[in-house]
């Protein structure tokens, strides 16, 4: 067995040496949209013009309508399946408003409830792996944040029920409900339904439903249950808040982002945004409404960007199934931006290491668990989207010969 | 002299009712650009189409560059005089800038200093007249609002100086610095000065520069100096956030804004801000680069605001001499978006109410002070840059009767 292993790590140390004599430059980390599928929404710089009639509901030119125009209202309120009187159209950044939200709720609490920051400690539900960014958000604000694994299915049920009810410290939980970030999963509709149906021991308790990849399958489509619809059904739609944005659908540097929630929730956000802000980019949402014309338009647009999608992850599953069996697990996923690999345990580190002196960097290990810390350093995320193919075959060769090479290290060690 | 009033009163009674009867319906309310003035903008809409190169520093269709695209930085940072590294150029509202800034000093602290949260009560200091919307911002915060009295050379800086350098609870000071909202005040350089060389008890104190109409000048141009640039001479630079916006320049509902300060102050906001937003929309950055290429556009193209703005306040001026002279006092402005006029005292209240009722909304009495409290219940601001011009002659002849009407009921009371 170890002779076997030393073979292996020979021949893949070899491997490596040429790999770095390539003096390769890659950058895998970050889930951006390729120049082409950039490049598909480039027709929306020309939907306004100097000669466009600018006035819809008003000026969209001039001061006014915090919560978007109408139009651009009516527009995701069909995509996301909800009431145009359930979604606000804001600026370029989803992040910024969960952000936002979250920080509203430290400093007012929550529809009147006591501020977060006069709670004492609170803690925040975390389905890992999971967003790193999201992550960072309840930690800047001192959560303590609790892991809650994933299934296929969601993040575990059973633990968030029981968390959810017997704790009032816990205010919240982060999911990415469709093609979750990093693994792909998407929430089975019992999953849905029992987040719809949660009683929180915290009347302000929140779920901040990110669901950023809501229109983002690049293989069969897999229908997500409307939390918020769901929640309506429970007499429980206040629980929620739901995020969604252009950003991989149009332009991660100039999208447009809503934000979806009851009626009082709408009405108690919206008063305190009316002390931050006059209104968001109203000419941005204008040009996305005259681009996309329908929620139909919407849809074809995004067969367009699996179109490109589809070839980069078909390669990063062939390259896994050919170099990693045996030596890590992964599940394929139908849409979003990500391939999660879980490594074996203790190489999750050491092969992003590895990968780095090749010149090809991966999101960091941990990067997927609160705190940066991954208990089993064995999680990677892998981001497809961005390198053109021929790049993109490379870096998974150099990571699945790292990922062999620190397998290796670690059991003859 | 009770007859002559009554006789007055009796006069614009009649003249009001005429008034009445042509069923005006006139908003005076908000300093918004006319359409006329939005069209001065409509080439921007040119300057990004479909066959446009969009890579600069990097492709800004793509997420980064948390504090603007370079280019963006660079123009704006030669029209407001400072170092490119003093700047970020960010969404599409500055007052956004500002609410998040004064939301971080209260959660996080300044600098690394305690947070505002944490330090009990504290204060801000509001020169009167002022902006509403600044005044309801320390308030939602839980200020304690301070009236300092405006000169017509800015705050009164003996007050300031005196109050910044006993009391430690004082933590900042909202400015207008270069025609005043509303009073159309220059601060002068005597003001820059002391205001550059403060010795505030508090280290955690700024003061909240809101350049908002550093280039609005409709008159002969007034300079004011540049804070940051003197505060530095007094080696004080980080007492100093400066904010703009091209929201009277391009367009209210979808230009650009900017932070200014030291390098010290950016690095630590940046270092916060990259947990709320990946970054704001490059794409609105970069049409307004190519939209006016040069410091020198943005000047020649003010000037075209100010062909229009000039003939309306004009006529305020003119109405206002020949109407109020007796009643009520006002400064002439040389640019920016406001007429402040001190009615009698007593009488702004019901001013605004007359004029109510006769179809003519002005600002709220009362919404130049804090907790929108005048004490003498005497200033009004009027914003005539939105109506057109004989709306506005007919509006302000229902103000000048209005007021007159107030301040002989008062008299014969």
């Amino acid at each position: 067995m170890k002779d076997s292993l030393r073979e292996i790590l020979d021949h893949e140390r070899a491997r490596y040496e040429e790999f770095k004599n390539l003096n390769l430059k890659l950058d895998m980390s970050r889930g951006k949209p390729s120049k082409e599928q950039l490049d598909l929404s480039n027709g929306l710089f020309d939907c306004l013009t100097s000669k466009t009639n600018f006035v819809g509901a008003q000026d969209y030119r001039n001061y006014g309508l915090l919560d978007g125009i109408p139009e651009a209202k009516k527009l995701f309120a069909e995509v996301c399946n909800i009431s145009d009187k359930e979604i606000m159209v804001l600026g370029n950044s989803s992040l910024n408003i969960m952000y936002d939200n979250l920080q509203r709720a430290m400093q007012f609490g929550v529809n009147g409830g006591v501020p977060f920051n006069k709670q004492g400690k609170l803690k925040w539900l975390c389905p890992v792996p999971g967003y790193d960014r999201h992550f960072a958000i309840t930690e800047l604000f001192g959560f303590e944040m609790v892991n809650i694994p994933m299934t296929e299915d969601g993040p575990d049920m059973d633990m968030v029920e029981k968390l959810v009810a017997e704790d009032e410290s816990v205010k919240g939980i982060w999911c990415v409900p469709k093609f979750s970030n990093p693994q792909g999963v998407v929430y089975s509709d019992e999953t849905v339904r029992r987040f719809a149906a949660l009683k929180p021991k915290a009347r302000d308790f929140r779920i901040y439903w990110d669901n950023a990849y809501m229109v983002h399958a690049f293989r069969e489509d897999i229908e997500l249950l409307n939390l918020l619809n769901e929640a309506k059904k429970c007499d429980n739609a206040d629980i929620v808040y739901m995020f969604g944005s252009t950003s991989k659908i149009t332009f991660a540097g100039g999208g447009i982002s809503f934000f979806m929630a009851s009626e009082a929730n709408i009405n108690y956000i919206k008063n305190l945004m009316s002390l931050q802000t006059i209104g968001n980019d109203k000419l941005n949402q204008y040009a996305h409404v005259l681009f996309f014309k329908t929620a139909e338009n919407i849809v074809s647009h995004m067969e367009k960007h699996a179109a490109l999608m589809k070839p980069k992850f078909d390669a990063v599953m062939e390259i896994l199934n050919k170099e990693l069996n045996g030596y890590a697990t992964w599940i394929e996923p139908k849409g979003g931006y990500f391939v999660s690999v879980d490594l074996a345990p203790g190489t999750a580190k050491r092969t992003v290491e590895l990968a780095k002196e090749a010149g090809v960097i991966f999101t960091g290990a941990g990067a997927t668990y609160p705190y940066k810390k991954d208990p089993a350093d064995s999680n990677l995320r892998i981001a497809p989207s961005f390198p053109p193919i021929n790049e993109l075959i490379t870096a998974m060769e150099v990571f699945c010969c790292a990922a062999k090479i620190a397998y290796c290290e670690k059991n003859l060690a």
